[in-house]
């Protein structure tokens, strides 16, 4: 059969991703020092813990574990997390405000499900996570890109845009943000920013997603208040297990107004009935033992430490030639090459020529931006590795 | 905020599955007898050998199990699946025709992402399984449902009302088929009727989706040929390990064409990245052991005196009142009450003066149709309680 002369019209929308993929495969080559991926650590992982964690479950509850759950989540998972965000994020929730999902993938795309129509018009950061772009091309919608500066998202750029767009009569059905560590960009908003978005959206009625990815691994400095803590009706977070625990268990949640979670829950009914209960008893199990404050402590000294080789080193082998921003946690650096640069092109070449990957900045866009800009990881690769892969770049950027 | 005003217009299409949620939690009370739910019977689990391929797991690769894998799935176990359908289901597959997903629905939600539009028509069965309706539903397709007999879906029906639809200018994009101990019938079409479908959906160019689900727990008799093994080009083989590992690891597969996969797997970034790596090499490592294979065989034996035990009961208790289908394999047994009978208020009656349960008709069908028949599931309820519920069932049907 001609399977491609029966494809959706959203599959078109998605073959830019094919490229993309296509692009991070080159970085796996076998003696390529990449800093394409955004994958944990796994020395963060500590095995022995999740073992004795695992062992409890299958020895306690096993034939439980091994059945369906409640398409909600297991209610001990969604009791800790409440409180978790109570006590950490000050956001006041509780259990009926909470959905587990597959990761915080399966967290947008159950938003996207409820709220949104095909050619509604999302806001989205230029740059933003790459992932969400291809959610939101997946649900048809039309993206507006708004800048980052130094602070973040920004939002005197934002008012004028939906003032803008107020005037076409259009209103976007929600402003996708990463306040904290910002994947790529590593940037973070500023308290005034925050509370500015906020205003912002109030004024023109839109809801914000707040993608809290990475918001627990904090290297320094004070905490920023959630936007779900300042706003908690108008807000929508989503979160992964991934980065504070492991992304393995494919495992995140949704906090939102109760009666928002029962409409992503009833679609959840139809991407995969409910999250893996296996996983949900294990993280809960950790969890409630403390596993989970113990290993964010542990990544963040480790993350911390792998960031400073790399600004490091940044330092020595590119000052005067290149940019970047300096991130307070997460695990991204962003680069910004000189005017006129193409970093596709560069990352082609560093991958042949030099040995080395990153991942190019374009792919982060929702609107073809990015040629200046590359991001590097520093979250997987080994320690030893990251000097020796910066000086490689900036052979690259430097030929 | 006003969320309700938000809402997608797929919601307003899955709003009847809140009407089913609630009465399938109606069956969910202590004392009730239950025959509603379609889990496995925890004691199929073989928890030690479980235990001990988790342990090897953990033990060899954990730190790559818990981490993110690869989109379509962990190699190793794409290539056990290849194999497993080519010497179980004589079906032509290789690793590139597989992929690994959260389950059975997300099969058909990402079958329906690649292939389906709103508005487009999809062939259902009458009646057919209920969450295949909800996934429909949530893709705001049109369904035509097709009777079934004692041979399962209809094919003269089908070859009817497809003519129909073509002197309409319609044509459907898909005929979804469970051929083996149907959900929620129980029937399995014979090779014949097999035949006749694949003949049929020829002629009008309509790709079958084959729900492979419950094919391997055949109690007697021969196995009847899979579709995908008649016809590996137009038929999309979705498979799930809820009922021949555990629905716990919430995993499942698509067997396809190459060119199809790949955009399955395209949509799949946008719906959770990648099925749970830690889930999917617990399952390779029992499977590579043969444990999926001992683990079938002792399901089937205790399935079918589950089965035995029921049809007996209603033998004793509803012969010449009702009639029921007596499956060869799987999880069901179909009541078809007298002319005009109303399941829903049957099940409310049962639920209140008998305490037992089991699900009203009518959730099976696309069109509202069933309120003379009823589903009763053998496969979690203990083996002891089986006599004592359908007692009391006849009781709620008699009075």
């Amino acid at each position: 059969m001609k399977w491609q002369e029966r494809f959706a019209g959203r599959m078109g929308s998605l073959a830019s991703s094919v490229a993309v993929s296509e692009l991070l495969k080159l970085a796996e080559q076998p003696d390529v020092i990449s800093f394409a991926g955004g994958l944990p650590d796994p020395k963060v992982f500590p095995m022995e813990a999740i073992q004795e964690a695992m062992d409890r479950v299958l020895a306690e509850d096993g034939p439980v574990a091994l059945n369906y759950g409640p398409g909600t989540g297991y209610t001990l998972l969604r009791d800790w997390i409440a409180e978790r965000m109570l006590t950490k994020d000050r956001a006041a929730v509780s259990r009926e405000n909470i959905l587990v999902t597959s990761g915080g993938v399966e967290a947008l795309h159950l938003i996207c499900m409820t709220l949104l129509e095909p050619g509604d018009t999302v806001v989205v950061g230029a740059p933003t996570y790459l992932v969400a772009l291809h959610v939101f091309r997946a649900h048809q919608v039309k993206m507006v890109s708004i800048e980052l500066d130094e602070n973040g998202l920004d939002t005197e750029v934002l008012e004028q845009r939906l003032n803008e767009l107020d005037r076409q009569g259009e209103r976007p059905k929600l402003v996708y943000v990463i306040p904290s560590f910002q994947n790529p960009s590593g940037l973070t908003m500023n308290i005034d920013r925050r509370h500015q978005l906020i205003k912002i959206c109030e004024r023109y009625n839109v809801p914000i997603v707040e993608d809290h990815a990475y918001a627990d691994l904090r290297f320094e400095g004070k905490p920023i208040a959630a936007l779900k803590s300042l706003a908690p009706d108008r807000v929508i977070l989503t979160q992964t297990f991934s980065k504070i625990f492991a992304p393995g268990v494919r495992l995140g949640w949704v906090a939102a107004d109760s009666s928002l979670i029962q409409q992503l829950a009833l679609c959840k009914i139809g991407t995969d009935t409910c999250a893996n209960t296996l996983g949900q008893r294990l993280v809960y199990q950790y969890a409630s033992q403390g596993g989970i404050d113990a290993q964010v402590s542990e990544a963040v000294r480790r993350y911390r430490h792998k960031r400073d080789v790399m600004i490091a080193a940044l330092a020595e082998h590119l000052s005067g030639i290149v940019t970047w921003s300096r991130p307070d946690g997460g695990f991204y650096v962003w680069l910004t090459l000189p005017e006129s640069s193409d970093s596709e092109a560069l990352l082609r070449y560093a991958i042949e020529n030099e040995k080395t990957a990153f991942v190019a900045g374009q792919v982060f866009f929702a609107d073809g931006r990015g040629a200046r800009h590359l991001r590097l990881s520093y979250s997987f690769i080994a320690e030893d590795q990251i000097e020796e892969g910066i000086r490689r770049l900036a052979n690259a950027i430097k030929s």
